[in-house]
């Protein structure tokens, strides 16, 4: 274990989260909130602790896939200790293990909060809570790729790996570094398109700052206490509109941004994913068309939710807990789908789910004709040995966690829907469930333990499990 | 595909189910009830419809695992819609669609039943409906390769791996009709010496025999409306034992058999059902001791509940939907882990939840160090890469299934509760779920719609989901 490299890219964690939250002290100032000290404390805390460490580059520059996953399990977890602090000094969130809660939503882009009412939250704490989502999404360790002159492009890839959602990790361009920079580009470009059509539907900028953050990120901390319901018809269509392409496959922008719109066409997953929305939005607008107006409010809600859900976002126009049980199961299924790899959404993603689909009919074909010899297609091409037993392994190690998940928080004794849909919505990184956790609810309610196994369950949804696994794993701390 | 060796078993079914049809006769005729002409009318249907086909032997005689996956999957739906014909007749369930979710639910060993009400129901219905668990415990077709003279070992091999539980067969024996008849020897054994304990704990023999049928099939069809809450403790204690003892993978049996103690004991499927079995008895105990007069008395309907549950049995001696979460949560996750491979109980098997969990071990130890070369070990062997890959494709095909019929039977428009694990007691075999199909409640109430999607799916648990999804594959009907 390359122990000197984990302290300094550690050290670099805390010096970067300090820069980060220099835009909360500013927003602290413009409103003149006298609790913003509370990020000038946590900036020099963060400066003390990171700076030391990152004095000198350490000389043994080697790490595997295992320091990666260490590294990025690591700074997650601190970035979120770090993190929590503005909310516990500020009287904001007083318990430890809220504030890491909401933290921890944040930074896993979930969206789950333990506050039931957010609009007496000054504007510097709000600022950070939103602003996290939007650190989240892309992943700060990438965002540092693109800083960190680190040579040697196969140890950027094993950090990349270990932090980049989906079953495996394309480089869009040879160079990891120029694919992180690519990344963040592309990311802010959408996210600056968002922030000026939501300003020209005369959104204002504090709100517009926060709900693009959100969707970006697709987090879904809302700054309303109604989430996004009071905002007009147009302002909510433009956040389902974002929600949905930050959901896409990153790939496919590259891919327009070369010019290949062909090519960007093709991407399987990005068709398979359009086309679960395309046809569950259908569906619910079909079961829920006599609670609206018109059937146009209707499907304005039912693709605003499908949005949200299959995203992972979390934002809510309408309390869907209380439209009938086939929307209700519908969302819940999407919920387990997630987006696509690749971009700032959870879940188990769409390309986990088809290559798991493909794998089932072609061991149908296998069944009737055994000597057939073919493998899964998916995106043109064959999927190798190695990533289909990685899906099928993290399918289970998947459902192992939710089960114990579930067992775990069954303790506090509420109804089963609301602990299934309390442990899919945080692994998941989705943020509101149903029934006790529906999206007019909170997980304030659940007990200190329940929470840190939820808090648990962010981190392993966001690092998709086995980064966060390995930390417990003996043989990870054992020189060799 | 070979049609003619198709019809020709098909026949043989039909006239075996004529055969098992007369016990149910005699019973008619103990007890002088007129509506016994319903079995001599089913009885002669089946012998008009099957003898003609088994005239002759087919003279092509191969048959490879679609056949058997074919066959036996019709077989199957054959015996169900001839086995519900004396339901409908007998007016005893006259809905077709109620009678065939009826007897579907027997032969699979499920329990599930629609009926509110038992104990009008005239001896000779309450007996055919219990003996179809015995029957379908083992599984009709084992018991025709017993005494079929069909040559070629390999054809009765993929008859036998199409209907037997689990991720793989073995032969007990090196022949397949030696390994039939052991099991069938086996499985009367033990039939008798739970018939016998129960008759002398002074159970009446109508009740014993159908309480045996019961457990020996881990079916959970009770002769009472309150299942088995009204018997004494040391039947219900005798019941509790027989249960778990026929969820055991039976090559523990065999190993006993031939006086091989130490390596019967090794078993390590059998080891961690138990020890499963024992862990989730305890904890269920302690959640549960201030509803019961004495900790005994918590133990006893605990030990119950877990071995009803795992079995997949479905018998109840109390309410447990009223029961606090945790053992509540405990019991869903049974439903879904089932009793052992090789076995007569459903679910996914203890087998391939540990290799599973294994599975997920190993590939942390591959993500420490890439280079190890290791394999899954299970009953002290390495597991074949195919029986893992089918392991986990299980597991996929079982999780889309799951899925896609919790969506369509919330048409219906009940909880979410209630859907999730009305899916779950019917593709898992198990009988009760939780709130509106709970141990006190029935599935009457759902629409002919969702009765036929959970049939189905009774089906699919059974045949463990391959079979069944091939009688749907177009290659499947394809001559080459």
């Amino acid at each position: 274990m390359n122990y000197s490299m984990i302290f300094y890219i550690i050290g670099w964690i805390l010096v970067v989260e300090a820069a980060l939250m220099v835009p909360s002290g500013v927003v602290a100032i413009i409103y003149g909130e006298s609790c913003g000290w509370v990020f000038a404390v946590t900036i020099l805390l963060c400066l003390v602790l990171g700076l030391p460490l990152i004095r000198r580059q350490p000389e043994n520059k080697v790490f595997y896939f295992k320091e990666g996953a260490v590294i990025v399990a690591l700074s997650w977890l601190i970035m979120s200790i770090m993190g929590a602090v503005p909310f516990v000094l500020s009287g904001a969130i007083p318990h430890p293990v809220d504030a890491l809660f909401e933290t921890v939503s944040g930074f896993t882009t979930t969206g789950s909060s333990i506050l039931a009412s957010v609009e007496e939250l000054p504007y510097c704490i709000l600022f950070w809570r939103s602003f996290t989502h939007w650190i989240g999404g892309m992943g700060v360790l990438v965002f540092i790729l693109c800083l960190l002159p680190l040579t040697g492009s196969g140890y950027h890839m094993n950090l990349m790996k270990a932090e980049s959602p989906g079953p495996s990790v394309s480089k869009l361009v040879p160079k990891v570094r120029a694919t992180a920079k690519m990344l963040y580009g592309l990311y802010i470009f959408l996210t600056i398109l968002q922030l000026v059509l939501l300003l020209l539907g005369s959104m204002p900028l504090f709100d517009a700052l926060c709900v693009t953050f959100g969707s970006a990120g697709t987090g879904g901390f809302g700054i309303k206490n109604d989430s996004m319901g009071s905002y007009t018809t147009y302002q909510q269509a433009v956040t389902t509109i974002f929600m949905i392409l930050f959901g896409v496959n990153f790939n496919v922008y590259f891919l327009l941004y070369m010019k290949k719109p062909k090519e960007a066409f093709r991407c399987e997953e990005a068709r398979w994913y359009l086309t679960i929305i395309a046809v569950s939005t259908l569906i619910i607008t079909f079961f829920i068309r006599d609670s609206f107006d018109s059937i146009a409010m209707a499907f304005h809600h039912a693709a605003f939710q499908v949005g949200t859900i299959i995203t992972t976002t979390g934002f809510a126009t309408t309390d869907f807990n209380l439209w009938p049980a086939v929307p209700k199961t519908i969302l819940v299924i999407l919920m387990l789908v997630g987006a696509c790899a690749g971009s700032t959404g959870g879940g188990i993603k769409v390309s986990r789910i088809v290559i798991l689909f493909k794998s089932v009919l072609l061991e149908m074909r296998r069944n009737l004709h055994p000597n057939v010899v073919q493998r899964v297609n998916f995106e043109g091409h064959p999927v190798e040995k190695n990533t289909l037993r990685s899906v099928l392994i993290f399918l289970a190690a998947y459902s192992f966690i939710f089960a114990f998940s579930t067992l775990l928080i069954s303790v506090d004794n509420y109804d089963l829907t609301t602990n299934f849909t309390a442990v899919a919505a945080t692994l998941n990184n989705i943020g509101p469930g149903l029934e006790m956790v529906g999206p007019t609810q909170n997980f304030g309610h659940f007990s200190t333990f329940s929470k840190l196994v939820l808090t648990f369950d962010m981190l392993a949804g966001r690092l998709e499990i086995f980064p966060l696994l390995l930390l417990f794993h003996r043989d990870t701390w054992r020189r060799f």
